[in-house]
């Protein structure tokens, strides 16, 4: 690639020992095979200083899931990584099925328009400057940024309506006090769509549409979730309902019907609609906030001009919604609702690996085993749902006991150990389920039978 | 879902006609098919005043690609945010298949590290204060953080080597001169990886080994690029190189020879290796930097004291490369240099759709075109590659020749109507190739054989 540069790939007579180092672990590691020998790079325990405020916080933090950058602010690391793009995907499939369009917003929000909502003042707001002194706000949420888009669309039919517009991105909120990780950061990952109605009444049905489609979100997570009413606060409305994962170190406190299927949050008590209280049955409990729905009415599109044209050529301003999903806090949220003592349990199809493939070292017949592995990832990995799913735990320096344990603390959904019973007439492999806590011998041919039909996304 | 709410969906007998509507809508729509008519909301011409200032960027805004929201800030629309996507995509295979493992950093990055590296006055950051005071930039890059994270694994064996490490997220710069849409802007998307070596030589086939992904990335979007060598600048280091799509507006002056694949960025000429001009032909051109690789040595691992283990047990500081990937500016240089007249042309691969079926309107034949073009749709969708691809363009209220025109402007590869030839005994459809400008009629079976090939990402 240059009449200077001497060191190419393609001369590898010039490659010297340390070269080649390099280059087989090139070639090696990823390129085809995920072998854990290649991938943890957390060499012992992390050094950080972090206290962790729960469980889950801990158990990101053990695993390498996280790790602190400062207050409220975390590196996402590989597996976390992973975990995050998965659910990103559910998260995708579910609101484009209702027709929602996604998009992407800038980060830095003019002041100009948070000034007209009256929203400038908001406590949590990071402000900046640019060179020419004009003021923006990091956003912490985008009714304003996609109104005025909105806006600019005039004239805009009816016919076109609703519109259902959504973005995952990073949103930043100066906590006061950031705590339990990703659960009240600074920084963090949300999922935020606007709807755009003609009347209030359609506004109302695509305000069920969107809620539906939340629920089979956390239905396909497998969570257990409540959704109550809630209030409307800072975004204002007309009407609100949040999705709650129940944890006791919940931030809110909800009240609960035994009986059926509704619920409120406990700051709505008193603030009028009481007579709920007559006909259930309420427990309280804590919840962990992880989704919000509002019914805006023309809050922002009428302060911020998003009209549209009626059947009869008149201009009228448009009735909107917006809904909230805390990606990142979803993704520690579910480990704190599901773990198991020491070990995560993720919705099993957004764990960062489902398969974990732990070869034996038995004296001569590591290489047997070793090889016989790297069969099965192969197999493993060519069924359509398994593909780039498996892990190989090559550190045969650790035994197969402590593999397992580590696998079962990652929260790695299946293990498959190759030991003594694959060197029988018909090779056995120990097949461990770590969240039916379940552990069967199973040939090569039953384990992909078993496995064709693990739901990934 | 509450005791109290009476609008539910399953209550159907409830919903007005106004609501039945949404409700249609909402079934019709993206659930299944993806019909035009449901999809496009911008109105007539963009009201925006943004003035355009080279051909991509009038071309990206004419088309709904983008939509300028402040000086270097844009929304990315329904079909930009796909092609974003899909060159994400490409760009973590090819990173992951040498060993790239993907994170995410905090987009906040503390002052105390970029003072250490003597960063911190840096014109372009953008700079805030939270609320305790504490000062932070917006991360325009992450060299400071990446390595503060790779000190805290100390000690690290040098067995673990090399790390590489990368993240797709949005980057920010103060530009005194925001310019030419997606390619100067003020926030954008980024791909920058970090790598760490145990030693100089290893890091240098490192570098090589990431060049070279590069170069299969940029092959596989069929992009005619330069590399070059390249100035270190602000980020500093012992070699460089760049990579360009040449263009009349690009902002870099490169020499390039003519009878060799050597090139240098301009600025070097005169700063030493001027040695090239003697044995190379070098002619001028223009080019659009949409790559950088910097072979950074220890300048950052020293200060921030990113170090490992080597084999005697020693401590030694890591020896790190760089390379970042400009995502959005390559959206935009890649129509700026495909694009022909006033067509946009996309690598094929990262297309926003690859296909777009038009039924023709006719009278009375208008539902049969219409159920034809349906069908199609499900076949072709049923493909592996092509599943989420087609389009169907039911704007029957514009003439076939408008619509063909609109997908071709569009950059939408092919281009399949279904007229009268479809109503012939085997029924025949007009394919058009927008790319190679070619046209032919062929069966249903023919289509779907053609088609199955067509490379997707
Ligand atoms: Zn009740
Ligand atoms: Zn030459």
């Amino acid at each position: 690639m240059s009449c200077c540069l001497s060191i190419t790939l393609s001369k590898s007579k010039m490659l010297s020992a340390c070269m080649r180092q390099v280059v087989r672990r090139y070639h090696n590691c990823t390129g085809k095979r995920k072998y854990l020998s290649d991938m943890f790079y957390s060499p012992a325990k992390s050094k950080h200083k972090e206290e962790y405020s729960c469980k889950s916080h801990r158990l990101l933090l053990a695993n390498d899931i996280i790790y602190p950058c400062h207050s409220g602010a975390y590196y996402l690391l590989p597996f976390g990584q992973r975990v995050l793009e998965k659910l990103t995907r559910v998260i995708d499939d579910e609101l484009q099925a209702i027709g929602g369009q996604k998009i992407s917003m800038p980060t830095l929000a003019p002041s100009k328009l948070w000034r007209k909502t009256e929203r400038w003042n908001t406590p949590e707001l990071f402000k900046l400057k640019d060179r020419a002194e004009t003021d923006y706000c990091l956003g912490p949420t985008h009714e304003e940024l996609i109104t005025d888009y909105v806006r600019q669309l005039h004239p805009l039919s009816y016919k076109r309506l609703p519109l259902m517009l959504y973005q995952i991105t990073r949103k930043f909120r100066d906590e006061m006090a950031p705590k339990y990780g990703l659960l009240r950061g600074r920084e963090f990952e949300m999922k935020d769509m606007y709807t755009f109605d003609a009347t209030e009444e359609n506004a109302r049905v695509t305000y069920e549409i969107v809620c539906n489609a939340y629920d089979k979100i956390f239905k396909r997570l497998n969570l257990p979730f409540v959704k109550v009413a809630g209030a409307t606060g800072n975004i204002g409305g007309k009407l609100s309902h949040e999705y709650h994962l129940p944890a006791d170190i919940g931030q809110d406190q909800l009240l609960i019907c035994e009986k059926c299927d509704f619920g409120l949050n406990k700051e709505l008590v008193g603030a009028g609609d009481d007579e709920f209280g007559k006909h259930c049955h309420l427990k309280e409990i804590n919840g962990i906030e992880v989704g919000h729905a509002f019914l805006l009415g023309t809050k922002y599109s009428e302060v911020l001009d998003a009209c549209f044209v009626d059947k009869d050529g008149n201009t009228q301003v448009t009735k909107m919604g917006c809904f909230g999903l805390g990606v990142t806090r979803i993704i520690q949220a579910s480990v704190e609702v599901l773990s198991v003592d020491d070990n995560i349990r993720w919705p099993e199809v957004i764990a960062p690996y489902h398969v974990c493939i732990i070869p034996q070292k038995e004296g001569y017949m590591a290489d047997k085993f070793f090889s016989m592995a790297n069969d099965l990832y192969d197999k493993l990995d060519s069924l359509p749902n398994l593909h780039d799913e498996i892990l190989l735990d090559d550190r045969t320096q650790l035994t197969v006991g402590k593999r397992i344990k580590k696998a079962n603390e990652m929260g790695l959904p299946y293990i498959v150990v190759v030991g003594r019973k694959a060197l029988e007439e018909i090779p056995l492999f120990e097949v461990i389920e770590t969240s039916e806590k379940r552990t069967f011998f199973a040939s090569a041919e039953q384990v992909i039978e078993h496995m064709k039909n693990i739901q990934t996304v």
